[in-house]
Order: C-alpha cells, then structure tokens, then sequence
C-alpha cells in the first residue's frame, strides 16, 4: 500500500499558482493519497522559519517525508524553506536561470504579481467585468448591452451564468447573458434585443439529455425539465442561432474553464489579464 | 533596446496553468515587451505539427526566436512541439520525473485534468456555489443562511461580492454576502438575521479613504461617497463586529484572489477543489 503524502504548497503570496501546478502534478499519481496543505505569505524570514518547522515536525512524524512544493522568489527565504527535509520543488529557480540566459537580462525578484492588485488598471477592469456581470445576468439590463464585449446566448441552464462570470472574473471581459425563453423560440428570427448586437452574441448549445438531467435538479419531474421539451428547444434555438450565424459552443462536458478558453479561441475577444 | 518577444502557451487542455506560470516567470522581466498567445487543446498529432509550424514561422519572421511554454503532457506531442526553433520550457517533465523517483510509482500520463470537469462532484459543488453566491448575494435570501459555509459581512462595496463569486468559483464555498447598511449600524448589536449564525460571519473592512474613492465612482459627490461618511459607517462596523468577536480583514489593496486566501488561512474553511 502506498502511504498517504503530505504537500506543502509554499508562496509568498497566495500560493494559487503552487496549487494549480501542484494539482496537476499530483493528478499524474492517482494511486497516492496526497493530503495537501497551503502556506501562503511567507514574506519574511520569521515566517519562512516556521513554515520549515512545521515541515520538519511533519517529516519526523509521518512514515514517509513530505513534498514541498514552493514559488518563493526570493532567495534568502527559498533557500531556508528548501532545507527542509522534504522533496523539494521549486517551481521558478530552473525556469528563472533558463530566461535569463534567452533573454540576457536579470530577473528583478519581485516577488508575488500574478495573483495581487498588479496593475490597478486590470484589476478594476476585471471588478468591473463582474458588476457588470452580474448586473447583465440572466437577460437583465438588456438597454446597456453596447457595453458588452459578449453576449451569451442559449436556452436556459446551458451554462451561460458561470461562464459570464467567469470571463469577468479571470479575464475582465464584460459578458452578458441572455436566455432564450419559450416565448423567443415561439417567435421568428432573434429577439429584438439582441438584433443590433448581432456581432457579439455567442450560442451555447447542450445535449438535450444532459440539459433534461440539469434542469431536473432544480425542478424535479416539471414540463421545463422534461427530455422532449428540451430536446425541441434545443432543436429551435440552434435553428435560430445558426440562421442568425451566431457562433455556437456545445458545453456538455465541458468545464466553466474549458468553455471560457474555447471561446476565446474561437472569437478576437482579448483577455484582459495577461501579458 | 530589448526587442519585442513572443511567447506561446501551448497546452492539451485549456492552457490556464501554462498562462499563469508564465505570467508569473515573465513578471520577473519588466524590462522586456511579451506578446503571448495561447495554443489550447493541442491534443492530437495534426494540432502539435499545426502548433509547431506557427511557432516555427514565428521563428523565421521575429527578430529573435520566440519562447514556448509548454504543459503538454503526452510525451509524442511533447517531443513534436518542443523541436521548435525556440526556447522551450517544459513545464512538467523535470518535475514528474523528480515525482516518480520520490514516489517509487510511474506517474500516469494523463491528459489535462486541472481544468476540465475532473470530479463531477467537486464541479458540480463549485456550479452550486456560484449559483448560490449570486442567490445571497447583497442580504439576498437570508433565510437560506443555514446552508452557508461563510457569510461576508461589511458595509457597502468593501469586496463582499466578488469574494463571495471567487470562493465559490474556485473553491466550491458557499458564501453568503450581507452589507451593514446604515439602519444596520444605527441599531445596537448585529442585525438579527446574522444573529443566529454567527460562527460563519466574517468581516471586511477597508480605509475610509480608499473607500470613499471607490463609492465616488459609483455615486459621485454622494453623502454615501462621502469621507467622513465612510470614516464613520466604517469605524460603528468595525466596532460592531468587534463586540460580536467576528474575525475582520482588511481589504485595502488586496485582490479578490488574496483575500479569499487570507480567509481561507484564517478560518477552518475547506476548500473542495484540491486534492
């Protein structure tokens, strides 16, 4: 039997990054039973000591050592940390030293940009993205769509929420969503509110199986979330939106993220958030 | 002059890890101008050569050669991609390489798991989540508080609502957001639909000067915008959750991503999307 591991993820800051790349990493071992700790802030030596404690109190007591995984920058605090005895990860020293040499220019050892304010601008432009968002959900507010950078579009329970809010959220794009009742599907052509913005409207579609499963979570055993009546409204909406020449995204069996990245590779939108 | 480089993030799966890491790597080189892009869902033979040719004829056209930051784990579409006239940087490689020798198992070379679906349980928790913060969201349907894990607590526009988004979001957390209005603060006590949750209440708080500029862009020249206003709803909040023993954290330049990581870090909130 492999034993359960203990991980450290060490940052600086937040320690999101650690976690994301440590997630995945582990993911590769699916036999272990990781057990997975977060040390974030670990800004001065006081607390890169104490982080190095605990690690070293965890490796005497668990039968097998610890694996940190870390993304400090600086390299005072690094180096006290990678003492520990534990294996030990660095995220950023290998990568570091290799762009140096490309680039041939020292790295500044600022520490923990990714995931702080960083640049004002960004951040209040993705805050922003999620009032609007939010404001723009679920049809409302339709007077104000010029200032959408996308409007989702689909019947309802296709994923529009989430990922609206997801755009916002990561990359400060202002999506708004509109779904599309019983009543637009009854009607020819698009809702008249979405006809000036043509351009930026952006279809999701499901299988109707998958969308039945959905919606009778929320409303068990009701005419909304009954097999043939989604399977006609899915049917309708991807009439009207292929008629339209909408763009259109299946999302059954698709994440919140992998939605938002296909359609960003599949529009010019441009994410807000990097570099 | 440093010249312009390119970097491409190249990925099976949505590339999100990739980008992050390398925002985070390129961070440390101010001097230089990055323009990336990303290569999502390289998941088959056509794609990597597809991949590699863009890459290449980015090589012959730059004056320097580009940088590709790969997180590809298949180790045919590795090899394809990582030929690329360029720096390459392997995300993974050297890691799971260090991961199998510590671990004494092969890892198992499965394709791109952090950002797709993954558990259904754990997506389906974080789905909920969302919907749930946007259903409490601003005092929304205090009745439902049962089913909380946290309930932000603060006067208006302190972080409240794209804390609550991020931590169901990223986290699958249930958090419910409530403003101390300035009814809420003219009365003694905790208003009384918080009074019988107070375990899960935590607060927010934030300078009077930050958050009179932040209420001025919402309603200029206000009496809610208003310092001496924010100063005092501030200073009878702060007061209030004191004397309620609730945990409060300032939000003065913080991101969304560090407060919910210094909330984490300050209450036994677990989050349900790490392993």
């Amino acid at each position: 039997m492999t034993p359960r591991r203990l991980v450290y993820y060490v940052s600086d800051r937040t320690g999101i990054t650690a976690e994301m790349m440590g997630k995945t990493l582990l993911t590769q071992f699916p036999a272990v039973e990781f057990e997975t700790r977060t040390l974030p802030f670990v800004d001065s030596a006081e607390k890169a000591q104490a982080a190095l404690d605990e690690i070293n109190a965890a490796a005497a007591r668990e039968p097998v050592r610890p694996i940190v995984i870390s993304t400090l920058i600086d390299d005072e605090l690094r180096s006290l940390v990678l003492r520990a005895d534990a294996l030990c990860i660095d995220l950023f020293a290998g990568f570091i030293g290799r762009l140096e040499g490309e680039i041939g220019l020292p790295s500044s050892h600022a520490v923990g940009l990714t995931h702080g304010i960083g640049s004002p601008n960004t951040y209040d432009r993705r805050m922003s993205a999620v009032h609007y968002a939010l404001a723009h959900d679920d049809g409302l507010a339709a007077a104000d769509y010029d200032e959408a950078d996308v409007i989702l579009v689909g019947v309802s329970r296709t994923g529009k929420t989430p990922t609206s809010i997801y755009l916002a959220m990561q990359y400060g794009i202002r999506a708004a969503n509109y779904p599309l009742t019983p009543e637009d599907l009854e009607a020819t052509g698009l809702p008249k509110v979405l006809q000036p913005h043509r351009p930026k409207l952006f279809g999701f579609t499901i299988t109707p199986e998958r969308l039945s499963a959905i919606r009778n979570e929320r409303r068990p055993g009701s005419r909304y979330a009954a097999l043939d009546n989604c399977r006609q409204e899915l049917h309708t909406a991807e009439g009207l939106m292929r008629q339209a020449a909408i763009p259109v995204l299946d999302t059954t069996s698709k994440s919140v993220e992998e939605i938002a990245v296909s359609l960003l590779h599949q529009t010019d939108l441009t994410a807000h958030t990097l570099r």
